[in-house]
């Protein structure tokens, strides 16, 4: 079996955030998997396959390219940002793990790649400078009371959050539920950012607060970002503020 | 005022893993500074002066740029992993926040990188694939009761857990105080990962469990991974398990 397997993060948006590695795992592929708006963002190249699919059904395109893969292709799977984030590869290894055991002996590889977050946070500033965690508010796979309890775990110990999936057209009213949570523990003042498109040349960035956050201006390409107690706006003329997290709990000197 | 500051994150080690943004941008910089070990990771370019300090004098080295860039200069701090996430960014910002008002005009930018639990992750499969927060045990500037309690509630509410700065010189203890949180909360089988230096050709992965980590192989290189309680092996003949964290909170189907 000579087939090979590799899940690859192409970072953001822009061709500028895929690292090298990345584009040369693109670049040696036989066949490339994912969804359609990923893959149009990877070249062409003469001889390659594209297996394009919707953005629902990832345990059934992991299958497929295992499958491709036993066939002895050199198979690339794509994802937005980072791979293994809230993306493909974790699809990929529940499919193993589940699976035709042959597929353990495969070639299988993840490229890391720059994830939504790490995007967001360079377009304001610096706001990921103290501890932090990422939730996913999708509840496909899980219930609704885990993501609430993480909330208010993530709240409660003043973690910068930054919340994945906030909004879909299948769940349009999680995003304002979990703004509740999170008001229910952290101030009213603290500092919330919307960034859709972070890394492309369309990005767009609304600084506002806990209080005032409003969920209706996120979309599908929107992450949420909310700060601990300590993020703070560095006010700027004729320009949106800087917003950084100080690495210290004290005041910066 | 045409001077400039880029605060870059060049990746976890090897250069294909640094962005196509991240080396325009440190290509285009006429002043380069970091610490020596990340400077040294930057190709050498006839004309560039570069500024080598130690890893230790965040805020002095975040004031020398500002200066150099109010002096005209293009200049470009180097982080490792990404500059937003425990590294340049942040002390950068504090400096601005509480220094010279004239740094508030400067173009300030900040180029994403790979962060290390992202190389981490994909070394080892998809450990990253639920909800997921990044601890930094460093009690330089914060208190280490603030690190208990983000570890206590982080164990709680079921995060996979990265820990960056595990271990330096001046905090060989931490490692240890940090694990002994964690297994008053979670289970002995949990499963704990130690990886050294991902991302490079030296990556050295010990896949273990909470009750038997043993911090003592931890280095200043180390990142150290606690998966969720549905963290999973896949065992293979003949190498290293992978490791994932399912998508979802109910048994792959």
């Amino acid at each position: 079996m000579t087939g090979s397997l590799v899940i690859v993060g192409v970072g953001p948006g822009d061709a500028a955030y895929t690292t090298p590695a990345a584009s040369l795992a693109l670049a040696e592929a036989t066949d490339l998997i994912g969804y359609g708006l990923y893959l149009d963002r990877v070249p062409q190249r003469e001889g390659q396959t594209r297996h394009a699919s919707g953005n629902r059904v990832e345990i059934d395109r992991a299958r497929h390219a295992l499958e491709l893969a036993v066939q002895g292709r050199r198979v690339a799977v794509v994802s937005g940002g980072d791979a293994g984030v809230f993306a493909m590869a974790a699809a990929i290894f529940e499919a193993v793990d589940a699976g035709d055991p042959a597929w353990r002996a495969l070639d299988i590889r993840v490229e890391p790649g720059v994830t939504a977050m790490l995007a967001v946070a360079a377009e304001v500033g610096a706001p990921l400078g103290g501890d932090f965690c990422a939730i996913s508010l999708s509840d496909n796979l899980k219930s609704w009371a885990t993501v609430e309890r993480r909330l208010r775990a993530a709240a409660e110990a003043d973690f910068v959050i930054s919340l994945y999936n906030a909004k879909s057209l299948a769940r349009p009213h999680q995003l304002g539920a979990a703004l509740d949570i999170l008001r229910d523990v952290k101030a009213g003042d603290t500092v919330v950012l919307f960034v859709r498109a972070a890394g492309t040349a369309e990005a767009r960035v609304t600084v506002t607060t806990l209080a005032e956050a409003d969920p209706s201006i996120a979309d599908m390409r929107t992450l949420v970002m909310i700060g601990a107690s300590t993020t703070r706006l560095i006010e700027r003329d004729g320009a949106r503020p800087w917003v950084y997290t100080p690495r210290s709990e004290r005041t910066p000197e």
